[in-house]
């Protein structure tokens, strides 16, 4: 017996239903917003991921080989530096902006869990050219379109003192710009040759001890307590300001002692403000996203509790295109995965029910044909069928041998089909409205034009 | 300066609108005929190759291992094995037919030749627990309803002395059985143990010089005069019964004589003319499918002037199921794959230009929203389109910083949206129907309602 490699998924129709939803979710969303759909290949020469991610990536990607002379390939664990690759090659007859979205499995070798497989979709929106923080806003807008397409709702948030937040309700997008957390933990006392490596410490932050963590601080000499005290004032500045509430002389007078300038952050929030969705978004010093690329606003968007991984995140990485052989490009974009996201949907019972998935992607026939139980019936089904699928119609027949009309027309309403037709011989049929069982005789040649799609 | 690996492809949104186009006809096709989609992994464990094709196959195959103690995988060169697969293991659970469609790359570590790339798609669809000529002619009409939907037609034929066969117009779907192609071997003098040798040999007869041909025939007794004697009366027995023409009593005599039954082709031929798509279909004894997996019914889509590599085939595989651990199952089914199809779409003119892919697939716009130069107006754009996406409408803005309107509502035109929306200010717009070019104020608040599709 054969199963499925480790950490990939057999799709049966039920299964394959529920991808599309959110596939679908995805495209007309991206659509909408004005990207145009672009692919690649699924595996890339091994160095275009060496390039951006460092050798360290390599036991992270399947890759492979072929052929002696040629060189060594990898499944794509992620499409930005193909979209990287693409622009560079092209960037002079390229529109300025360019916006391009992606929807394709991406591959990682790493042991399965719970939110992450071998296999999955991924969903990316990018906008190349355009350094504002307007560019900024519209990717995560594009975002939070998807989210809102499929039902979640942007987590009502209590701001606690020392700037601890708290949520209720379904997914919160926390949104931050390296360069301020670099002024925040500069205002620690983190030396410039130590960013970089602060910056991996934030994020991996919560997979150790906060034991580990204080030392790993110390080591670079991160001021902890002032640190916190930066971030919390931060946080209740970019709070306030986004509520129009009051904003504490305290926390203002904080910044302004540790030389921390918060107008980066202002800017984009003005323009998450402009395209109304500030009450997705919030300012969380701590998303610095793993990937070294990133040069400016950084996002990443979760389930409110934190009882998953993120569903998506993304950011700005103005120097990506140049490293890739293009000319110096700003760009900024996000990825989303399907693994994830159908997880918070499921827990959240906003995947429709198998039952309503064919009317949501256009599944439901528009027809079944069955027999009268006569052999002239009999021998018109096929011919019948074929001619309603010819006219651009969904027609099935039942391939079942009962002669039960009833039954068969049963078959016709768990089929959620807009009409059963009966054929009463050769030539003629009853056409049954499975929505308001209304029925009536309709010669065989008329059927199509009968029953088409209104 | 990077590259994408030789045999791959780049799509740029031109590009893959093309391909989304061939693959949205397919997709409709599938639905229209009652199959249900399925999907697999992109790899698999490499002996679900091996187990039905043999260790050769590995040559072709693009396989790589992860982690010691695992098995190796391999790049899907198809889809069938998996779908045995995925059958195999919930037979007891699935319909009786199922019916499946699949669309997705493959993947295959060849040089690449015209026509023949290393990674493609390739549409699939079968019909699983059903052993009738009604399954062989459904999977068949399938086929032919997507060539159909995307403006080829049926090439027509005249029939030569000697049962050869001209072709004037599109595509042919080569037709045969292998039960019938076996019968005309054993009349030919080929005996039982070498009929898969004769099966492989005539599958690679166009690619060998005539001589080898001879030569071949000869190691296998294959008495090719007398074996293409019986094709011949074959062919002209079928063609003549197809058109409903007279049958010559010297085909159906030498048929006789030779011991050679085509009642299974008189049947799959009924089947295909109660599908109405004999037009498109002959029979073609020398089509045996390379595969060794194929029990029945054979067929291949060939550009009529046989210019390119086959368009699509398929067959009956009534073992496969039950070799993959499943009960024993018939099955029927085919696969066409973009990259041969679309150059036969391109060189007969057949897909739509770049500026009318727009239309094509719902990708044009329902307004691009201009600012009439006025800081309010600029102000208004990004909330004004955001508030449109909203409400589930196709918006874009200009990016330019020209202050011409009239150079933003050509550019209105140019990308095919249904309305230009100029703002006069922060409160009010003109609305411009770009089909009529009516134009009418409207307040921002109104906009959605006013453009939303019809």
């Amino acid at each position: 017996v054969f199963q499925a490699p480790t950490g990939t998924r057999d799709f049966y129709p039920a299964e394959l239903s529920r991808l599309r939803y959110v596939q679908n979710a995805w495209r007309t969303t991206s659509i909408n917003h004005g990207f145009d759909e672009i692919d690649g290949p699924t595996f890339e020469h091994l160095d275009l991921y060496t390039v951006k991610s460092g050798e360290g990536i390599i036991s992270e990607l399947f890759s492979f080989e072929r052929f002696g002379g040629e060189k060594t390939f990898a499944l794509r664990p992620e499409f930005t530096p193909t979209l990287a690759r693409m622009y560079a090659s092209k960037a002079a007859s390229l529109p300025k902006p360019t916006k391009w979205f992606w929807m394709q499995n991406c591959y990682r070798a790493e042991r399965p869990q719970r939110g992450r497989l071998r296999e999955f979709c991924q969903w990316n929106c990018d906008i190349i050219g355009d350094d504002s923080a307007a560019a900024d806003a519209e990717v995560i807008a594009c975002c939070v379109g998807a989210l809102e397409g499929l039902g979640l709702t942007p987590a009502k948030t209590t701001l606690h003192p020392g700037g601890v937040l708290s949520f209720e309700g379904d997914v919160v997008v926390r949104v931050n710009d390296r360069r301020v957390t670099e002024a925040l933990l500069k205002s620690a006392k983190v030396a410039e040759q130590d960013i970089g490596i602060a910056f991996a410490l934030l994020d991996k932050k919560s997979k150790i001890s906060p034991t580990e963590f204080a030392k790993e601080c110390e080591r670079i000499s991160l001021d902890l307590p002032r640190f916190e005290r930066a971030c919390g004032a931060a946080i209740a500045c970019i709070f306030h300001s986004r509520t129009r509430s009051y904003v504490t002389d305290t926390a203002q007078e904080t910044l302004r002692e540790l030389g921390v300038d918060l107008t980066l952050l202002y800017n984009l929030f003005d323009a998450l403000a402009s395209l109304g969705i500030t009450q997705w978004c919030l300012f969380d010093p701590a998303i610095a996203r793993g990937l070294a690329y990133y040069t400016g606003m950084v996002f990443e968007v979760h389930e409110a509790s934190g009882a998953e991984r993120a569903i998506a995140g993304g950011g700005r990485y103005d120097k990506l295109i140049e490293m890739f052989g293009g000319p110096p490009t700003p760009a900024v974009g996000f990825g989303m995965g399907d693994v994830v996201l159908s997880l918070v949907l499921q827990d959240k019972g906003l995947l429709p029910k198998d039952e309503e998935m064919g009317a949501k992607l256009g599944l439901n026939p528009d027809a079944l044909v069955i027999s009268n139980g006569s052999a002239e019936a009999d021998g018109a089904v096929a011919g019948v069928v074929a001619e309603l699928r010819r006219a651009g119609l969904h027609a099935r027949r039942s391939y079942k041998t009962t002669k039960n009309i009833g039954k068969l027309i049963q078959d016709a309403a768990k089929m959620r089909a807009r009409y059963c037709v009966i054929l009463e011989g050769a030539e003629k049929a009853t056409v049954k409205d499975m929505g308001t069982q209304g029925q009536e005789a309709c010669g065989i040649g008329e059927l199509a034009g009968r029953i088409a799609r209104r």
